[in-house]
């Protein structure tokens, strides 16, 4: 697919400049342009490429000097970042598959699908299951028994939808995405050496040998509209309620939701983030990679973790945390600065206790 | 499926109040329970969401004045956790696939599946495989050459078992779990880098450029009765012998276990966490969530870790850990509180050193 | 497949010795060796096992007196960690399947195979991917659009390899991973919270609700020769230009690779290790388990982290790294000497600022 400069900032409500006729098909950084990319030399350090590659056109910063570039036509967008939302979402490929129902797929006659859904090889509908118009199931994916797709999702190969999930509209799931396995929710008929030690904090003095016997998620997934999900991610259903993902969330590739976890909107949980059964997340949060949250907390919205962070307790809205366990970012970056001085801070004490003896042996 | 009260309090060993032959055919929290559903008022707390709802039965404490409450009929039960067993075992409407075998199906004519096994639509089942009584292969699952399953098992939607796994009875395996992967093993024709490193502790100077040369894996994996494992979870074959996995053991979503990793029996392994090859693993242990385990070390029976916990050496039977690296619980929650009055304490250091100085300077 | 004591010789470079005409098909470890067995007795540790099992002949060190331990034949390589390569490769019995082209599998007819591929039933391999001799295709695997595989693949059950991405020869995948999901990158209309915290370090006050926007991943994978890949893994698709892995580089399960990241060779990253988006990683680095890299840095040659790492900077090559925050190791082992003498420094502090205070008092 191509399109003229002037389609592309039609497009992206940007404005052109020069040769706006010229085609481009894909984008590139400017060393590595050729004559059908548009450049992407938003600001002066990546203009410098622009001699090495052989771009026509570039997205370039409000008031380059685009000529001087050698550039033939130009770009200009107000916030460089956003604009690369819509140019990337304009020139994306796709993955070449969807269209039609292929003839492998398996899907139960009592399944719903709008007239227009497609689904790939090898894909398999349950009974019940309704998918919006627009849908594209894709290749070896597999939607569960009632389980409700709303328009335009885009499942990618392998992912699997279990029973009774339901979702909003413009639902994006990368491949071998997980929604609806059982909650990890398990029972002891005496009370367990967790519990015990949760109400003690102490050692277990000879704990029995107690067997675990399961307590079944009778709940499903809700999710919103707009949401994403990442490639080998998981999402656990309910016990009794839903576990609920809010509208304009995403979650990256092997993220684990427990369940009964309730999600806000517009989150940000990046790759590898795990979130402990029943724990509710507010609005607008972000937790970076590999932030782990325990079960039974809440975090307030607009709460913004850093990597790594572990949340066991609590966290009211608003905070920058970090660490383990996760405390205010500043506490946090004050903790590491003494971490690197901690063998000196032990002399220091060290010798001060010698000399403090003498002090008062002498006084 | 809807039962009388009186057939749940026979199914769960609990006592039953009031008009016993009305019918549930869920369970739901006591603001969210429709006439058919069984409410959950196990706690004073709970049943205050009585009035909002319609719920005609609930579950409610010893001794609850279950009438008050507008309740019609009334369930007791010993311990209202482990009730929750019972309950949700009873009122499972399952995945509602299951049942014969379908005809997408490959199965090899070498497989030897008991006669009323189910498989779902476009699973696998390779030459030699195993399959017991009563199990259900879920849709796109997959069972490897000689695998063998015990009486039982469940394997939901693209489960991938290994050639020459062998899993006791009532296995359940959740979404896209992997058991039998190859162990991520390998070796350079020259000591390498961090067997140099883990004899030194100290940086490698000069390190030579080596390439990984792959040991495969010829053990298989051994897991017992009643084992469960959580969505998109692996677990590896071993070098030489079987990785093991004990009777009644649970494992969460992502979890990862290395080879030749042993487990005992009855443990709790949460989300996230992961187990590096060779480790040994004792009975009745609970790793919360996110928590990180050394190769070639031992962890006790009855061990107990808080999430987040990274192990990085042996921990006798007994322990309850928290921390990075992993200490006994009530040494890491001194640590936590040192945290925040680290800052405070290179202050206090600083002020003392001065005054001492002046004081030794006067005396 | 069974082999003479001399065969296996002639295949490791090693020595035999005794009868080297018995015939071994499989190893074991000396305990559990059965007739048919090579047992593993490198070390003197390992060969008291030998009385225990059944072995006829063994893998001895250099100079062992295998006449004594009861053996009928012995075989000695110089280094024994790395024979064990050669030798579970030549007894690996594979996974069972592999051989043509099950009727099952979805290929299409634009898909260019070399012609011994052979691929597993109910794999799926899309137009334009083009797969290299020797490859196997395995069951429920996934080839997509103009993907390219070099010669002698190895796809395990369920290996999703997403369109466009481009890989080198001798690959392997284990079951489950997924190569080419879009990158985790959305964009805010206006700067987000999350670029004001990184400038500031600081709380977010009355953070604005705001929505993520997209940005669609145009940009491909690219794999080198002789790289494995884990069970469940998943590898991002890079935003314009292509993530990259090099050549000689094995990654472990649930390894989460970002989109943009530029990995070098021979590189090992162990399970559950996260390395978040546009992060370049040198040749030669060994991160251990649970390892986690941000955004944007870069980690020179020859590094190796320990387990559990957080790296929240850059490190220069060669060194070796553990804790939260990844620091020298040296340090950081100082570091958890000091958590374990926290409590009482605090306890030292105060009692030298009380014994100070009277001191300045008396003087």
């Amino acid at each position: 697919m191509s399109y003229s400069i002037e389609e592309v900032a039609r497009a992206l409500g940007a404005r052109a400049f020069g040769a706006t006729e010229i085609a481009v098909d894909g984008v590139a950084e400017p060393a590595d342009a050729g004559p059908a990319d548009l450049a992407l030399a938003m600001k002066p350090d990546y203009a410098e490429g622009l001699a090495k590659g052989r771009a026509r056109a570039a997205v370039v910063w409000d008031g380059a000097d685009w000529q001087a570039m050698g550039l033939e036509a130009a770009l200009v967008a107000p916030r460089p970042r956003y604009v690369m939302s819509g140019l990337t979402k304009l020139l994306d490929p796709g993955q070449g598959w969807g269209g039609g129902i292929h003839p492998s797929a398996v899907i139960d006659p009592e399944a719903e699908l709008a007239p227009d859904v497609a689904v790939g090889p090898l894909a398999v509908i349950c009974g019940g299951a309704r998918i919006g118009a627009g849908s594209v199931i894709g290749p070896q994916a597999f939607v569960g028994t009632d389980a409700v797709l709303g328009e335009g999702a885009l499942l990618r190969e392998g992912v699997r939808i279990g029973a009774r999930v339901r979702i909003g509209a413009r639902f994006i799931a990368q491949p071998g995405c997980v929604v609806g396995g059982d909650g990890f929710s398990y029972v002891t008929p005496e009370t367990s050496a967790v519990e015990q030690g949760r109400a003690t904090l102490g050692d277990i003095d000879g704990a029995q040998a107690q067997s675990w016997t399961r307590i079944h998620s009778l709940g499903g997934v809700t999710i919103g509209d707009d949401v994403e999900l990442g490639a080998n991610c998981t999402i656990d259903r309910g016990t009794i309620r839903d576990t609920a993902v809010g509208d304009g969330t995403k979650i990256d590739n092997l993220v684990m939701i427990g369940h009964n976890v309730i999600i806000g909107r517009d989150c940000l949980l990046c790759g590898l983030v795990g979130i402990a059964g029943s724990t509710r997340i507010g609005n607008n949060v972000v937790l970076a990679g590999k932030t782990g949250v325990s079960d039974n907390i809440f975090i307030g919205d607009n709460v913004i973790t850093g990597g790594g962070t572990i949340v066991l307790s609590n966290i009211p809205a608003g905070r920058m945390m970090l660490g383990y366990p996760a405390m205010k970012m500043e506490t946090t970056v004050e903790v590491f600065k003494g971490f690197r001085r901690l063998k000196r801070l032990f002399e220091d004490v060290s010798g001060l206790k010698k000399t403090v003896t003498d002090l008062s042996q002498k006084s």
